[in-house]
């Protein structure tokens, strides 16, 4: 960074909300991502313009499809906000009862239903919700006016319909030490400078979902801070655009299918998932858009507020699975197994344990608890328990699918070896299954289990599954906090007649 | 049954609800059992007063302590009957909203931790809630006056404050055979005769949970039912006392403790379940207590809103389950071994298995829907979700107990060992453990385990978990058929690019 | 103790071989126990004669048709010994190749299927094996002679044809204290003094398997020992009657049924298994029947290999798997469910469970290698799979095994009733299933089913399996510490390409 | 096919053995496949040498170090073949002893950790097997000489030093139909034309494991056959450049990458595997490699004797397990996390599993019966159970590696970002865990781990697991069928006291 740079870099900022207009719909939304001056990395090249690189194509497609929702199915996929008084993409709508709560896992389920991968946009949306609550925390203890500022940032955001991405995960470096213990700071991300007009931040935020898709990312801080990580205690606004920002792409199983002709073979043609390392060479941030500034100690609740929200957000999943079950059966009808018992047992035992995976979230939106800021967070123990059973039965949904589906499924020629001369009409004589069925829609059909188990929307159903908002031992310690084992301790000793040693107690 | 039997039955009838006083606490309601005339069998034996009987006497304490949890957490327990104009048990209230349906839910996980067994009183609960739509239905197709009927009947039961029992079970005789096809027609219970004043049934229902401590029985189909099965279509309310009834008490793994001196060796020597065949032997039912009398059609009907709500009710093995964890963390406390960490993670893994029961039961509720009488039903697929996990994760939620528990649970020598005067001192000695804890409170956790994973309560805590409100198969036929998998291949196909073929699609 | 106490237990040591007379079959194995002046406590009162002791007698009934079982069938229950240059019963022989181990799993699991219990005679059996090779290492490493005196100790056993228990499991007390730092010396067993003639030993023996069915009790250490603990390591043959012994009987679920008229309440009226605590007063051993005597370095390695082949051992389980299957699949057809296939299904995954275990036993004992005193040892880790699955199987098959007997399996009212005047002809009418299966069979069938599952046989079959021989935490120390990971990495390293760091590898 | 080709088919035939030169390593086996005039489709596109292409390569060096393998272990991976008096591959030996089948267990475990993919040579390992008893007892019956024709081929593949691989699995067409009933009769492979020579055959098997790279397909019945279908009853060996053969190669996930620049995204750049569909068109067969001509009452049991041998070969994926343990080890370590108690909780879960399936395969070997034929034949019943757990346990060890390798396997930028100049430094810097260890570790492991749970290699540690050698529920059928259910009946009869009922036994 140049001696000039920083004064650029501020400018910009000032009229960071002018460039924009309201979004209407998943075409307009593409539009609004193209020209963009953003610097990303893929296969070892600069992407001239993402919007039309092939591979990043599908993820874009998929958060369109959260717009063209809100469009077709507006009591499903937007919500009224009292913020602007008129109705906004529940993307963007504050959680003002259990029943938003609710409203949004059903969303969530339904985009899941839609697009078959992860669209993006829920880290966002749980980001929205927290800040709301911690914003007004901070200020209730420190004075300071970060609600007011997130109130405005959200009126421009609902106005304008925008994309607003969460940037959490720091790359950690060295698991044993804290942020400001690391050999190089920059392995947690922190405020590099401070002027008059604002904040820099240096560092990294790793796998953001959907990052390069983001109108504006909010970044914050991924775990617990004590005094010594104060730097490391800070909260922004950043456009997707803003300099100093650098963005390297993901690579996916069978990622690079996007790239060959036709369609069969990608299995889901037109939607992915994507994530991104987004790299912070000194962003500048202007006051009005920093939410947190040295306030360490509020990072551990706005954590864990954050993964309550998120990990019921998993309820995307039931979506995926939803496909998967239907993808199982059409496979099973197009075989002419579909009759079998044990292929009907197979797709009750998947049902079983998708809607097992949605019941934990709407439950827990159905125990939400409003906070002191006046909105609702849903029930932490059960939004642990929905994650944690998304670690497990996708797996097991899959494993089914990929039975009911017959080992075609890792065998089938290419989609080109049947556009061939020769090798099509043999393909085509030699895979006929049902009579009725053509030979294509088994292709079809095989190809997006695959996609879903092994392939590119795989990393979505299951690794993604496992990770995301924390992997299976981070729900298991919130588990143990959460379980009140000494209360359930009474009930067995109040039971057994043991009454309570005092000392223990004590 | 002599010639002269039905008079005095149907003379008997006209009087029913005179002999009622006002229950109030569960001490009027153990008083309210005393001195009826039942005929009771138990290890080969007429009982003369089942009230004071060791073995009885704990499943009628789990029901009186429905009425204290009203008294000491009306919130929790009571709730206001339009139908009285007063708060009223909410064991006797109608379900007018999804919120009551949670709180049900909430009272019968907290009448598990409470008790530690089957309280016996949730299949009566749900017939009350099914029988306000059916007999509405009915009516509504055939012109009849049930729905009146049981609104009068549960004027009374809700002033009265009394206790309803489900008589719902028939023995079935040959499974292949329907009930009008059996050799013998009393092995489904059927109308044996019909008079001016009301009708005669006859008939067993068997595993009739608290069939003994309810004061009156609500019999109704177990199946559905056609043309020739009409005489089985009935459905009608029976003082438990009524004439012609004869109970024979089902055993339970180790139920003679109950008879033993001490309390220590029953693990939870004040509250138990129970399970009984009913017999009517032409048992008079008036009119005005006649609530379905050969409308065969609405006997499936009946059964699926049944099993509906009391699927969920199943519900209450998390207050079971909660006991469990409670008591695996206590033992190993007493055992020294609480901070290992593969303690731990077997507490959490019961955790997460009980609360997943927890989350269904909660999404069933709050996902209920208006039926046409105005009260509301439960989601039907969440709650086939809830039993399946029930007739799972009780079974290893109890082999981690066992696990945490020791060997200690199934070698540790008797109560009355403990009691002698060379053997207690030998005892107390060797099964010292942590320092500080009493042997004895070892003990009796220990036996409190035995109590619900091998003895009395493991047959509520366990088989009944499977078989209760209908075996795991029974959840997985309705599955498949609610499973809508039309609908989830048409997610599937759409992804792939499969236009369904018409033929098939037709 | 008093003064004299010593010298007469010291003489009526000399003769303790003189009162045997060889053993031919289970008859007279069960004359060999009678009039024994073992002193025994149960339900608070000594018992005078333990042989007919209702709730006794079915343990040994078990350890006497190991008897005849080598009668029956003296291929597989016999092997010859060279050391005594006859046929043995092979719960006597010494294992001598991997084919000896492989045919005592196959003994086992015929055992289990013969008597549906624990027929206890394992643990001692696996004892004689470890103290082959333990005596030879400590002789080799200190000159003692040790395995000589074994030698002598195993031609007279195997000549007499007597059962040797196993006595190992200490109270432990304060787990997190050694041996030697407990505040009671006696909670592990300890030389409490030594004289020209022998040693004597204090303590106690917990939960030991068949106890008071044993002719001989080998005592030796729990656990590894440290120099401080070297009173603790002391490997002895005691007399079951000796001067000194106490044995306080464990109480099981369901025990008392055996004191109950008629045997169809008792589920498996004739076997079931026995634990018991053993006390030893100052119990004398003479020197030719001490085998460790403070080599307190060898009692880890000693433990280790009891382990190793004590747990593969409990491949009986699967025996008693088979009844278990049997008995799913004969209720089924008694029910007329058994053509359904769901419950062909089940059959199938218990069956599957089953023979699991099974493989893993006969995997531990082909893999077996030989040791320096040239017998033979199963194999480590493979015996620790084996019985990590035992932790697992048996619960997941009863709960099958529940599910398919149907709820009257825990609501059946008692044999009791069935013979009643009134209640017996009501219970026949309404339990008729299938026609031409008696009633009785059901109750029959349900009541082994409740046996094994819940009732007294649950005991060996499911909480034992989780105990025995280690519960499932110890398995995974085991399986951590043989799990050869670095070469694990190296395979993984050598296709990933990475050539390991030489400072992380050295 | 036109008129001539037939003549030259059939003289082309006569000197088929003439071409080979006795293979000694792997290098000489890749000759050996050089400059085969084959047929082969890969992406809509004939490869013009198989060997050199990048995609097939590293299924041929899988194969290749089966070779490899029996030079540098020869007690592992030779045997004596008393055929040719001389040590041979273990690939071509013929199992004479339950040690024999061991010793094949071993090896393709060995293979496994090699390798990381399927090495393909076991289905015609265990086709050599089944012929050896097949043809004997053919000729028993039928008075021919397949018998000894075998043993010519085997004596000429030994010497010769070759591959054979296994032509099983028929396309099927409508599954409802047998092979005379289909629309197309070549749905099912069957005579097409018989002459003096020899026979032809036409039809197509699919995923043939390895088919390019076996120097002799041995074709054969896939399923039991009437009566009607006797044409389908054929076993024949045909070189794999016999004229009429077609290949068109089955494209796996991430197969693609193979022709990317650099090895890390490769995961395993050296070893994958392969299945293509071999079309047989007119190819005609010698009757000296004829081996079943029109016995069509042999299929069922041939395939049952395969399926047997075959489903206990699947030991290899715990050599496969035995790389996943190590990678999942691997990477804990470079993240800095194998400390923690749940990574190696899980690392034993992964290594229980994996020995499970071992277990069953050596149990399955050491329970091996001769045949009339006189070699051996594994248990069916423990190659069952030993398949089955197959088709479950990787897919839960393949989550867990999943777990323990973190989000960042699957949102690692690629290669080539890492060469980037720009792209390049950040990723270092920012990727850096542990101290020590190089960025380049974690890609490489990270890579490995993706391609055994989602790339290439998942497609054989994962879906062939399922679907080879039968899926699930074809193991489900063969354990109903053999696991002796009367038999166990009979044990839980005895022990209940149930004498069975003469008319339902009967």
């Amino acid at each position: 960074m140049n001696a000039t740079t920083p004064d650029r870099r501020e400018e910009f900022a000032a009229e960071r909300w002018a460039r924009f207009r309201p979004i209407t719909d998943g075409k307009s939304y593409i539009e609004s991502l193209r020209g963009r001056a953003v610097t990303v990395y893929l296969f070892g090249e600069k992407v001239e313009e993402p919007v039309d690189h092939p591979i990043i194509r599908p993820s874009i497609n998929a958060l369109a499809d959260t717009y063209d929702l809100a469009v077709e199915d507006p009591e499903l996929a937007t919500a009224h906000s009292e913020l602007i008084g008129a109705p906004v993409n529940r993307f963007l709508h504050i959680v003002g009862s259990p029943q938003d709560l609710v409203m949004k896992n059903r969303m969530q389920r339904r985009m899941g239903q839609r697009t078959g991968t992860c669209f993006q946009r829920c880290a966002g949306l749980d980001t929205i919700s927290v800040l709301h609550s911690i914003t007004y925390d901070i200020d209730r203890k420190h004075g300071t006016t970060y609600h007011q500022r997130y109130l405005d940032f959200m009126k421009q955001a609902q106005a304008n319909n925008i994309i607003v991405g969460a940037g959490m995960t720091d790359p950690k470096g060295d698991r044993s030490k804290r942020p400001s213990e690391q050999a190089d700071p920059d392995l947690f991300m922190h405020v590099s400078r401070r002027t008059e007009r604002g904040l820099y931040v240096r560092g990294a935020k790793a796998h953001m979902t959907g990052g390069l898709n983001s109108h504006w990312i909010c970044v914050m801080p991924t775990m617990n801070l004590g005094p010594a990580d104060s730097d490391y205690a800070v909260v922004g606004m950043v456009p997707g655009d803003a300099e100093g920002l650098t963005y390297i792409y993901g690579r996916q199983s069978c990622d690079t299918r996007a790239l060959e002709k036709g369609e069969i073979d990608k299995g889901n043609a037109r939607f992915g998932g994507q994530e991104t390392l987004v790299v912070f060479d000194d962003v500048f941030i202007p006051w009005e858009h920093v939410l947190m500034n040295g306030e360490y100690a509020f990072a551990q609740e706005m954590v864990a507020r954050f993964t309550s929200y998120h990990r019921a957000s998993y309820v995307c999943k039931t979506g995926l699975g939803d496909v998967m079950v239907g993808a199982a059966a059409a496979i099973a009808e197009y075989n002419g197994a579909d009759q079998a018992s044990h292929v009907k047992d197979k797709l009750v035992e998947m049902t079983h344990l998708n809607e097992t995976i949605f019941s934990s979230a709407i439950a827990s939106a159905h125990e939400a608890k409003p906070l002191e800021s006046g909105i609702y967070m849903n029930d932490g123990m059960l939004a642990n328990v929905c994650k944690h059973n998304v670690t497990r039965f996708p797996y097991e949904i899959s494993r089914l699918a990929q039975d009911l589906a017959g080992g075609l499924m890792v065998t089938l020629p290419s989609e080109a070896d049947f556009e061939h001369d020769v090798a099509g009409p043999i393909l085509r004589k030699y895979f006929q299954g049902r009579a009725n069925v053509p030979v294509e829609h088994r292709q079809r059909m095989l190809r997006l289990i695959e996609n879903m188990t092994l392939g590119r929307n795989a990393v979505g159903y299951l690794t993604e599954s496992l990770h995301g908002a924390g992997s299976p031992q981070a729900q298991r310690i919130q588990i143990l906090r959460q379980m009140e084992v000494e209360r359930k301790k009474g009930y067995a000793e109040e039971l057994a007649g043991v009454g309570r040693n005092e000392e223990r107690a004590g």
